[in-house]
């Protein structure tokens, strides 16, 4: 049986789940208004947002840096986290390594063979070498960023090259090239809906990972349209639906419901 | 009483020590010969290199991706190296990572505080918002990724701008721009000698992370010479050492002994 590639599971799951709903696992104290939080209530409020979602989002993306945080304990939640999940709904590793290729290599290993993510993010600083350990098997896939959501992203990612390109265009160009197994997407913030354009323009059949709607202010009708001409975006809302109004199951799910609403009406 | 920042802490520890030695731990099976090593194998190995070259490493530098690769028991054994370094010896937390600026704060409490690295490399691929929160104390240093000793970091890396500078000239030039509180250095790859110059003659003050030495094949001599002119620089070795011989204390000592020797020549 050949293996399905990553990007088109993703087509797929969209059309069958009719979501372009990705929901973002950043879970900490801070959200939950309680600095005392202790790991096992972190741990549980993770549950509660799957539990309330998950016929809902077509993907989930647990940021490794909230699990982190708590060391070796922290990554045990995130093990539990990934069991809890399954392996039905797609999984996105938001990471966003990016090392010399034999460091690489233990990485993927990590992301994938461990902790079992479907894809991941990579930063795309230091070329090639970073990027192929993750590519190799079509069935996981990697989300390069390209244009950030924070503000200073133009820091480095606007730099105007001398092809009269800014940097993240250039970016947009090697991941096209790099797509060989049908595997590679692009983050593109929603704070930017104009780059979502001009990326776009470039990579038309790329997957789009669209962060910064909520908490970051991005425009979502402009990236669901945006996003979705000449090919598929996905829609990451993490503090909006994990920590929308009193916390509760229904609070959640009712948040990932009217999120979902809006994208359905912009698609 | 006014705590010493990072930079100056390294060059008074480069004085004291008469060493320009940091020691990579990437410790894995494949490099112990035993694709069937334990976790405690693969530790009580961490631990030998440490006992044989702490008198002789400036700083200890572990990859986190080779403990990563292990989910939470390999987070374990990461917190266990820590302690069993302990803090008289510098250490280097070889993480790039880089995220927005909620997340690079949620990174900043998993390295400095829950793991207790006193820097960490960085990419600056997000821009400043992906760095504030780690040099906002100034006796924790952050390792910015400016020109890697990878072959295909050229494919961003040396990219022109229209400035006609390129790509990691501009991070370098960032880099002294964000240096507020004396806490931020560069890595530049030993396989690229006139890179580090280039580096230099823009960062005259910025302590340099060299790897690249050994596996890779990097130039110790010009390494040497060009990093530590107008500033300070310290050249990572980790397979050289790690991995040296049989895999003795005696043999792994020998090695770094080697490498210190060599640096002393050339210093």
């Amino acid at each position: 049986m050949a293996m399905e590639s990553f990007n088109k599971r993703l087509l797929d799951e969209i059309k069958i789940k009719n979501s372009h709903l990705c929901i973002g696992l950043d879970i900490n104290p801070e959200g939950l208004n309680n600095p005392n939080s202790s790991l096992e209530e972190l741990k549980s409020h993770t549950f509660k947002v799957i539990d309330a979602t998950r016929d809902l989002a077509v993907a989930f993306k647990p940021n490794l840096a909230f699990f982190e945080r708590w060391g070796s304990n922290g990554f045990k939640w995130l093990e539990e986290t990934m069991d809890y999940i399954g392996p039905e709904t797609i999984t996105i590793g938001d990471a966003k390594r990016g090392d010399i290729g034999n460091t690489a290599k233990q990485y993927a290993m990590s992301l994938f063979d461990h902790f079992g993510f479907d894809s991941i993010t990579l930063s795309p600083y230091l070329g090639y070498d970073s990027i192929g350990p993750f590519v190799l098997q079509s069935n996981k896939g990697v989300f390069l960023l390209c244009r950030t959501s924070n503000s200073s992203a133009k820091d480095v990612q606007d730099l105007r090259l001398s092809s009269n390109q800014l940097l993240f265009e250039q970016i947009a160009r090697l991941a096209v090239k790099w797509n060989k197994n049908d595997n590679i997407g692009l983050v593109v913030g929603a704070t930017m809906p104009e780059e979502i354009t001009r990326v776009r323009n470039i990579a038309h059949n790329l997957p789009m990972l669209i962060p910064g709607i909520g908490a970051q202010g991005g425009d979502l009708k402009k990236s669901m349209e945006y996003g979705n001409q000449n090919g598929i975006a996905i829609i990451n809302i993490s503090r909006g639906i994990s920590f929308a109004g009193d916390l509760s199951e229904i609070a959640i799910r009712d948040s990932a419901k009217q999120f979902l609403e809006q994208m359905r009406e912009y698609s």
